[in-house]
């Protein structure tokens, strides 16, 4: 898959934990590298990486590195000690349950270790990064298989950058572009923090398939003019009737190609399903504050302020197709999901 | 009205025409003298103004400025000369129907003068101007009587700045406020050129008004948190059939208000409705290129690129009520908006 895939948000490197700067991108191209658990956290809550699969892989780093510490801190007391640690990683972002997820599988290791804990932590961490790569070549098969000769159009950073590697919805539109299926990429801006601008514009011109950045406030012409087949969208947490939380703007983009009988594709690992989560109502929706908005600290000063949810919840009932690596959801439902995540799901 | 009412985007000052420069606010308050047509040209072209009501009444006074010019050039041939000018300022933009309104009740005139034509043009300027405000102060008491203890979300500026003053749509949103009957007032940032949070945000701070900006991605989310009671945007032009161009995001916010059911307000003076174009679709929408949007000029060179529309077109189906000076329409259609434009409206 190399063609079409060169760019990786986070990599172990030797003793280390290496991740791109994502603020940084696209007008400079520069690397941390990270030794302790704590700078984990702060590169998750900082947003030097995001995307729900890419925190959750980062996060399981996190705690190999926390085990690290702990255990030579104190090498009897590491299994406690690693416990706030831990919390600290998840409490790091509200929203993508891949972070909790991870940190379970984190959890249930740490558990059943002894003494020095720090390879079989750091062998777990990959081995979820490694998943999420092999899943999303899985999902981008199955999700280009879907299209044929069409446009779409993608909010946000689903790709490499937001995952292990490749990408979820952007994963799909890599395999579809490398089968000659698509005719057009069309990608929202993504504000306030320019996900689509920034860095789908970024990974997808670093492996040479073209782009169309549009403002979201173009989508509804765009879907209007009916080139669009589809609006491919990544996910951050799905409850268990389907609801789908995600970058803020999919609900309404939800809405607008319903409207436009364009058909809505989300594509998520079964890492982001969350079967202890009713419904997306239930779903904490992180608040970035009036800073990514509010063009002058003047206007706040005066009486101007900024409501900055950045995520928000598309139900069920807009979702026309749920792609995960265990096979394809048409129009998923609580029934439908419980089938897939205990494997009764018909391939 | 003085209390909610400070701003004014164009203003005649002795022997020139002093324009507000919109490009730098909210950061910078600087202003612009115009001495010659050819400065008005490019000020509309630029967005030193715009807003649809606004640029007709700079291109008034840029016909009034061409014809001092003209006459003191050639005495006797000022007539032919200004008509390149007239067609210059007809020119500078293209969706606005305002700008081709105002030119032709300056051509009008221009048709009936004899000697020095300035005084006279100058004048009928003013007029157009001071007719541009009274039709908004009645616009907002029509609109504002709509408005009943509720929260409002608007987009893209439609106020002071964005005509002769105190605006169309947020003229409404001012006598709400003044009045007592909102709750809370939303705006869109409204990307690419940030109308909202650089324009609305700003004149609203120099009025004391309290305004929160948001996304236009979290539209939807706020629409279905139950608090909007109205969506009330401007309009740059009025098909006979009642479509409205407007800033990009319109059309996907009545769909979004309409999904949720939440009515749509526009606010427009008749010299925004244009009788001679029967439908939306027959309205030129302006793509101003993709320099508003792509992030880095290196993307561009490595193959992204981007559209960027900055009108669309709303269906009159969409629209729940239409605010003119002549009054109030519901559900506007060609039936309607003849009768309103023949003077057969009923009140």
């Amino acid at each position: 898959m190399q063609q079409y895939d060169e760019v990786r948000a986070a990599q172990w490197v030797a003793d280390r934990l290496r991740l791109l700067d994502q603020r940084k991108l696209p007008t400079s191209i520069e690397y941390l590298d990270l030794h302790r658990c704590e700078d984990v956290v702060a590169a998750i809550a900082d947003m030097v990486v995001r995307g729900a699969p890419a925190i959750g892989i980062v996060a399981a780093y996190g705690a190999a590195l926390a085990g690290r510490t702990r255990y030579a801190e104190a090498p009897s007391r590491w299994k406690q000690n690693i416990q706030p640690d831990l919390d600290m990683l998840a409490a790091a972002r509200p929203t993508a349950v891949n972070l909790r997820w991870a940190l379970d599988r984190m959890r249930a290791l740490v558990d059943t270790l002894g003494a020095d804990p720090f390879e079989p932590l750091l062998a777990e961490a990959k081995r979820i990064h490694d998943e999420d790569i092999s899943a999303n070549y899985r999902m981008g098969e199955l999700g280009a298989a879907l299209l044929n000769d069409t446009s779409v159009l993608t909010h946000c950073n689903t790709g490499s950058l937001a995952t292990g590697g490749y990408g979820t919805a952007l994963g799909v539109i890599r395999s579809g572009f490398r089968a000659g299926r698509l005719r057009r990429i069309f990608a929202d801006e993504t504000r306030p923090w320019l996900q689509g601008s920034r860095l789908t514009a970024w990974e997808l011109v670093q492996d040479r398939i073209p782009v169309t950045l549009i403002c979201e406030a173009a989508a509804s012409s765009l879907l209007k003019a009916g080139e669009i087949g589809w609006v491919i969208v990544g996910a951050d947490r799905i409850a268990a009737n389907g609801d789908v939380a995600n970058k803020i703007g999919t609900y309404g983009l939800a809405i607008n190609a319903r409207y436009h009988g364009v058909k809505l594709m989300v594509v998520a690992a079964t890492s982001t399903i969350d079967m202890d989560t009713a419904a997306g109502s239930d779903i904490v929706i992180e608040d970035r504050g009036v800073g990514e908005i509010l063009s002058s600290p003047v206007l706040l000063e005066k009486g101007a302020t900024a409501w900055n949810p950045v995520f928000d919840v598309t139900p069920a009932a807009l979702v026309d197709v749920l792609v995960t690596e265990r096979g394809v959801v048409y129009k998923p439902d609580r029934i439908k999901l419980l089938a897939l995540m205990e494997g009764q799901h018909k391939r």
